[in-house]
């Protein structure tokens, strides 16, 4: 049998570390930015939240859904759809013992679509920005998950 | 100290790995079948996705709630609350250390109430095929988790 | 080269597999939870759900949206904002090797503060114990990612 690696010292561990932990903080930064557009827009979800107004008219009148706290949300939600599946299966992948390159390729690619996909969903920026962004991350995920499941048979 | 066995060479983490991968690659193929429903359906969240749309009366027309599209992102949002906590508890259960037979029973148990889960959303199949579904995948995480609390401590 | 120690040996990972197990536990009570108010309050998002009802009329009304379901899926929706990430960086953290007392520190402050934060959006408490004890959660979950970030590069 040969010598296992720790996997702590592997250089492709410490490169996917950095990288998982940089996408999941910029996932949740989504949600202060969220909280910001509410506070903003005084646009808010529970009654309790709208300790700002004066009146329960006004309390009643921030109790609305508004475009771009909505518009926050929605790229939250596509975090979480696309950021979660790539930190699984990039810690699996990790595992496979691919390339330092092959694999800082994969990661680069991965946080820098998610980087592109949040900036051109916020602003927004026109289209096919953001459905590009989405596929190119998807496929960095899905070539991970390709080595896993036959690298690991 | 006993020979601390390489996490990548046990059978029960490769199969762990297999079957995490297939269930992720499920959810995230809900990804694709939104967009395919909101294509067909021509229902959109945001203004700038309705290139599609000659008149700016056509653009706003489309941005719509569509039951289908909802259904379809309904399932994907019961695939995150369910799906993710297999993959979190099933990595902790396969460093317990457990039985390879046992393990692939709960894997198994959970893909295929999954999977099934998915065709019975999405046709719909009439109830309680999606709330039993849902059940067993629960049931399958709980007693992976009930050996973690118990095996670990 | 030092020994490295073996994963499930040290008592900082049978620390964070405790605790990752209880806070994911916890989330997916939310979806049982949900489905005792749809019940309860005869709202439901699918026909197919609407079984309890007589006539045709009945089914249609259930289909509707109740504040009291909104908040126990909002209360959801936050928990996989914040727990994921929290098993995702903790797990990270896990491995850099931190002091047992740290990490216990850490882990409990998470722990607690989203069993707060579960309460204080349920019931509800009046703000801002909901907002402290997310705010709580987040500095909890960005301490262990600085550390990540630093001590592992």
């Amino acid at each position: 049998m040969k010598e296992t690696p720790s996997l702590i010292d592997s250089e492709v561990f410490l490169a996917f570390s950095t990288y998982a932990t940089v996408v999941v903080l910029k996932m949740m930064l989504m949600s202060p930015m969220t909280a910001y557009f509410r506070f903003t827009r005084k646009c808010f979800a529970n009654m309790e939240d709208t300790g700002m107004a004066k009146t329960p008219e006004d309390k009643k009148r921030m109790l609305r859904v508004d475009p771009d706290v909505e518009r926050v949300r929605r790229c939250h939600q596509n975090d979480l759809e696309n950021i979660i599946p790539f930190v699984v299966i990039g810690l699996l992948y990790t595992l496979t013992g691919p390339d330092l390159s092959t694999a800082l390729l994969h990661f680069r690619v991965f946080v820098g679509s998610r980087l592109f996909h949040t900036v051109a969903y916020v602003l927004p920026l026109p289209q096919p920005s953001r459905g590009l962004a989405w596929m190119v991350g998807m496929g960095a995920t899905f070539s991970m998950a390709y080595r896993v499941l036959n690298g690991l048979k």
